[in-house]
């Protein structure tokens, strides 16, 4: 496509569309909105507009529609497949001056909020009035639900209470028109007309541009355990996922950690330690929570049972809140000690849960094949494992013209599980090429259809999800 | 539109895609297939078809492509919005024969199923095994899988579990040009691409149609309590509906009757009786469920704390099966009560739960200033109140003429108190003509647009869900 330009025109049009100065060119500004967490790709806008309400939004996108100029919006730039890089240039609408929590509503126990707001903001908010936003994702503290709703984050809690999509019910979206719609209504059901609510949650910001959420929200847990367990066998710990449910426990986490990644997250993260025995190669992260002490330790007792039967070692329990922290600052913390200390690619690749151990197994042999090493991690109980492949003393060449074929290989294995592409961190920039491994060509004209309904001019978020 | 005509080639052209033969033409089974459970009204199709296989139903689909014939997917026939009816003749696309149980997963809590399964069989399936698909539509005993995917089905139990589209993870749909296609991954999450999935859930079988489904399942609750609640004041028992969740209770079940409702079914359904003081005016129906009596018992003394908060007379707790099957048989009754002993239109308003009193205050209202009975229940947790209108003395031209502007006010305010239209029953035929209320025509035409890139000839259950 042939984007316009953001020239003094379009410049002045966009000063015009909101009621104060926020509109920023400077190049260190362009720098700062220019990248999100994804490798080390940098893509800036020619120009970020900063609207702190809906009406400033649709005018914004009126200029943009009128000039035909690339629009992309941007949230906490925490995302893991560059859904928030301009890469056709044009206008970044960065949302976080659109940071309010409009209202919680504790009768109907919904919140509505901007698209700005951080989640771990809205998690404490709520949490103050004994109410539980559940979707946590590791970037909580810096990420916004605007951002998590585009890409359906999830997160550890999303194996007991569901993903970002779970929680949504209604969403104030401004079309690429400019037109602003709800997407349906601040109801527990609905089954009134197609479900344009989940059409938009988890497009990435290619059909429009949320700037109002209502959410649902559940009581809050009053209680959890949580617990770390080795195993000598990566495959028997994988396997031990699976047997947790069939025991009848739904826990509130259950995640994978191989042998690398905590030695990685250990080696690098400052104020973490822990005496590892040699010989173990993975852990599981598990937690149980409730409202009842006393079932949450027969809840353990089971999980216990599950493990020993599948020849766990020594199991871990965090008993004091200090000891729960530093657990899940471990956990939390081994994508940013791979991406501060390595250059990697991140890959997000989901399965049956019970395929788990065969994807596994088979990662490790495709990276033996190719001659990169992986760090593997993430929610098993979901059946979501992170792939980072680390780059250590592999070429410029074989980094940017071997793996990715590499990479198709893990896809077309993961896919042959029974599996797909992204379980939460959706497709973006850097996952598009290999949406055929997915999807046929008849799904994705569907979906190339159904975004030029939406957007026939293709100005939003130009260059993501789609193949080219 | 201008459809084709099942004629004698298209009829050759119909048997000759079925390996059996399945193709139905003569006045009683046109008849037999004619209806669903939606008020009185009769649209039998031109010819039946019957396919057993995916493929069958392709080469149907793509049958009627070429002679431009409309397709109506026709499951259990206990719709309440017209949505099975073959108002456009054309081919009814009967799914009863494709009602195989494809697998059980026990190792990844998924199931595999052809539409056509009944829920009930469903539920008792998994239940063998110790797993549990919770939706529950009142009609379980005879509606299909594939009729609550397309309708977006709930039931009592949605209020803790979800409804149907919580519980798909994954459809082989085939597409009104005969293409086959599966909307996503047998995966719990997925972030991969535009939702067609939930595109597709609640759609009404005008997009395409459900040949497979891949359902999610949970471990089975060990037990569960139900009690029935009085109460002398119908907005107090809709007020300690929404107490309940604030104490921190999520219940299993949280179903609202009115006085009349209870009245009506125990008149009219044999083998039921109860002795109703005259006071009172409305009945809760709480359940609570889980693995752990002790924790149980605890849930029903805090929501006993919340309903003598809210005056509510004497509490009975169902003692045994056959207390608790005594409960459900009358709540799962009113409608079956009300279908077979009036004439009635059935409206499945919902609105954010708190709303509820003043939804039902309204209604009540309404029907005073038309001069018409309503007799009102349903899934109070969710918001969700099904409102029956009674025929009864009313005129002809009354029920014809006057009743809609009433069902119009009715949906007016629903849509005022934050609700919509339909929490579960669908839009179908009945419901179309009041999408403007709840709708803008913005959203309307992305409806339409969506509809036409699935469907640019409109064959695929022409004249349901959208607006004429």
């Amino acid at each position: 496509m042939n984007y316009g330009r953001v020239d003094a025109t379009v410049l002045a049009a966009l000063r015009s569309a909101l009621d104060s100065g926020d509109v920023l060119s400077c190049a260190e500004d362009l720098q700062h909105y220019g990248h999100d967490e994804t490798e080390d790709l940098a893509f800036p806008p020619e120009v970020v507009v900063r609207p702190r309400k809906t009406d400033e939004v649709s005018r914004v996108v009126k200029v943009c529609a009128e000039h035909h100029i690339p629009i992309t919006p941007i949230g906490g730039r925490t995302g893991l497949s560059g859904g928030a890089l301009c890469v056709h240039g044009g206008v970044g609408l960065a949302l976080d001056r659109m940071d309010r929590i409009v209202e919680i509503d504790e009768r109907n126990l919904q919140v509505t909020v901007e698209p700005g707001v951080i989640t771990q903001v809205l998690q404490d908010a709520v949490a103050a009035k004994g109410l539980y936003y559940a979707p946590d994702p590791s970037s909580k503290g810096s990420c916004t639900i605007g951002g998590n709703i585009a890409e359906n984050a999830g997160g550890p809690r999303a194996v007991k209470y569901g993903v970002t999509r779970d929680f949504v019910l209604n969403l104030e979206v401004v079309l690429p028109s400019g037109e602003v719609i709800w997407t349906g209504a601040n109801t527990l059901k609905n089954s009134t007309g197609y479900d344009l609510t989940r059409l938009i949650v988890g497009s990435e910001g290619t059909l429009g541009i949320i700037t109002k959420a209502v959410l649902r929200l559940i009581p809050l847990p009053k209680e959890n355990r949580l617990m770390l367990v080795p195993f000598n066998s990566a495959t028997k710990a994988c396997e031990a996922v699976s047997a947790v449910f069939r025991a009848g426990i739904t826990p509130s986490a259950l995640e994978f950690l191989e042998r690398d990644a905590i030695d990685f997250t250990l080696q690098h993260i400052e104020g973490l330690s822990m005496g590892i025995a040699p010989e173990v190669q993975a852990h599981l992260l598990l937690e149980v929570d409730g409202n009842h002490g006393d079932v949450l330790m027969r809840e353990c007792e089971t999980i216990l049972c599950v493990m020993e039967a599948h020849e766990c070692g020594e199991v871990l329990f965090a008993e004091t809140a200090a000891e729960k922290d530093a657990l899940w600052k471990l956990r939390r913390n081994v994508a940013v000690a791979v991406k501060a200390h390595a250059i990697y690619k991140e890959e997000d690749t989901v399965v049956p849960r019970f395929a788990l151990p065969d994807l596994l197994a088979g990662i490790k042999e495709i990276g033996r094949t190719y001659g990169f090493r992986t760090i593997c991690y993430g929610h098993a109980g979901d059946g979501n494992l992170h792939v980072n492949i680390i780059k250590e003393a592999l070429s410029d060449a074989f980094w940017k013209d071997e793996l990715p074929k590499a990479i198709r290989e893990i896809f077309q294995l993961t896919v042959g599980l029974g599996g797909t592409l992204s379980g939460e961190h959706g497709i973006g920039l850097v996952q598009r090429s290999y949406m055929d491994i997915a999807f046929s060509s008849t799904q994705l004209a569907l979906m190339g259809a159904i975004k030029r309904v939406f957007d026939p001019h293709g100005i939003m978020n130009p260059g993501k999800v789609l193949p080219a």
